[in-house]
């Protein structure tokens, strides 16, 4: 194990929190930070901003100048070492001569894992990795669940009552949540690859399931700008071909999926007759790039990702409100017969947003 | 308005930490501390610890001795007037001749507020009030809303999946919550003066409801005795006649109030046929001194309790568990047509206990 000083503490912390600037515009790529160091300071930082503009280290060498030469980077993720849309950044350490470099991760994609830090290790550059690993692997959940499974992180929103019911008997449900928690809702379509939901959502509340700038928190607002907006694809399953041109979904900006027989993405069809799900979100993780999803739907939408597994985060926004059990449930019938058999999750996060509570849940897999 | 200096403010946040100490043991009383200082040193301190035990201001004054002569006292609550069991606070602050008092609140009881001030400045002691006052009132809600209204303060205790179910379709249920959650549950019990709860659930579960010491919370158990432990009153609505003696619940200790034609507290029977909670709430607190009513029962004597509007605070604990809508609902149908209206409530709190949520809020009331 290599030890690390309480500088390279300091310096690895202002790397993953320089990343976090990019969270909004990344995707698909993952955010990345870089510090460059050189007697103890800072010479050169940067972040990763937009896929398709430079990696957070060509920022950082830019800015440092020739005081690169025997300083020591700072990178959240292992430098890239294949040519993209950008040269490899691990060749742009070895040309600045940097003598140093820290790696918070290797890279998660094991069919190149490591071959950066190979590259910098044979022009005689000391590598040393795993500092803040697990700040530096929470910085891209999604990224790097798509890298090592093939799959996109899903993550679930649902909103319900104090006592779990989304709608009244007759179906009204308008404004169960409070603006605050819209906004909130707003900030996480805007973090996503993906929107997924269903015709039948789309038709229903004619929702046009995109980013707007004017209803992100102004936190997100200050460095966010309106002009860089980046529109998730909205992914629409439409298995019986209900969704029709005048829908308001047709007349926002971004790209849409319409999964149908006749949209842009032929759905597999299971042996109930129904999208499978699996094979669907696969497909948008591997033709599409897409890492993450959020999935805006109903019950039933909902309650099959759940039973096939397929969710990893529940949020789920609580209104301070009681409509009694006559009303809509979260979800649909699961037919459990034992508690053994409950789907159990992890807590992650709970925070009051606005009037509501806000949970964050990650599902554990059932042991097989 | 009378304007108070920082070690004011200093020494009543001290009187309202030192009356808390007593939060498991004075009702029916209310928790009280004092403070006396002189020349801004404090020279005595005390609290109520238990019913039919000496008031807060008696402590502090047997501490001062003769140093309370010129001294300020600093009372979270206006010193009693009237011979109980024991003597009247004021009169014992005018025997000691403290120079001045400080109350955080009036007494909450409109017929007697007021005459214990009145006593000290007959006396010719300064007095003032209204210092920290939101913060003394925190110290006993139930108390106050008992003084004030003649109705106890009750809590309904819930607990449920994430998405509100309270049970599997087959009435499965088996520890939905984690044991920490089942230890805070025993804490909000040790605080109440009664439990309320049904003959079904004393049946079904064959359920004592008591305060067991052993299970109560570690932190709580540091400051709170075995040997002086206090059993609040286990109130069973029982319209059926359906507890038989062989019941758990009998054969633990304190005072049980069985609420039937062959209990020992006749109810009052409304024209559904059904006891009439609010009449049995209301002999609660003015025949049997019951501040604070801690309610663990199923749906329909929550939903009922909600109904008639009795609820002032939900106590909900949420499980990290997905059980399906098709499980038993956290509440009974409550038949709503509107939104408006649906029950709204306030979140007071949110935290993590144990695995599980607990949420605290109060119920608002209904505009006529």
């Amino acid at each position: 194990m290599s030890e690390f000083t309480s500088l390279d503490f300091q310096m690895m912390s202002r790397a993953i929190e320089l990343a976090k600037g990019g969270i909004y515009t990344t995707p698909p790529n993952p955010n990345v930070g870089c510090v460059i160091t050189r007697d103890g300071e800072i010479v050169g930082e940067g972040f990763h901003f937009r896929a398709g503009e430079p990696h957070a280290e060509v920022h950082a060498l830019r800015m440092a100048g020739n005081q690169a030469e025997g300083a020591t980077a700072y990178v959240t993720l292992e430098p890239c070492s294949h040519y993209g849309r950008t040269p490899p950044c691990a060749e742009g350490l070895i040309n600045a001569k940097v003598a140093k470099v820290i790696c918070a991760m290797q890279d998660p994609n094991p069919q190149v894992a490591g071959r950066g830090i190979q590259m910098l290790r044979e022009a005689g550059i000391e590598v040393q990795v795993g500092l803040l690993e697990q700040d530096a692997n929470a910085l891209n959940p999604a990224f790097i669940k798509r890298m090592k499974t093939g799959m996109p992180y899903v993550q679930l929103k649902m909103a319900a009552s104090l006592d779990g019911q989304t709608a009244l008997a007759n179906g009204q449900s308008q404004w169960i949540t409070s603006p605050q928690a819209r906004q909130d809702v707003q900030k996480y379509r805007a973090q996503s690859g993906a929107i997924l939901s269903t015709s039948k959502t789309v038709i229903d509340d004619n929702a046009s399931l995109n980013v707007r700038w004017a209803d992100l928190p102004k936190s997100v607002q200050a460095s966010y700008l309106e002009q860089g907006l980046r529109q998730p694809v909205r992914v629409i399953l439409d298995r019986q071909n209900q969704l029709t041109p005048e829908l308001k979904l047709f007349h926002t900006g971004g790209d849409k999926i319409i999964v149908s027989e006749q949209g842009n993405l032929t759905p597999k069809i299971n042996h109930q007759q129904q999208i499978d799900l699996r094979e669907t979100l696969a497909d948008l993780a591997n033709s599409h790039n897409i890492n993450h999803v959020w999935v805006e739907a109903g019950a039933t939408l909902a309650s099959s990702l759940i039973q096939a597994e397929l969710v990893d985060e529940l949020i789920l926004y609580l209104a301070p409100k009681i409509m009694g059990s006559d009303g809509r449930g979260l979800l649909g019938a699961l037919g459990l017969d034992s508690m053994a058999d409950v789907i159990e999750l992890d807590i992650k996060d709970v925070r009051q947003i606005g009037k509501d509570i806000r949970i964050v849940a990650s599902l554990l897999k059932k042991e097989m």
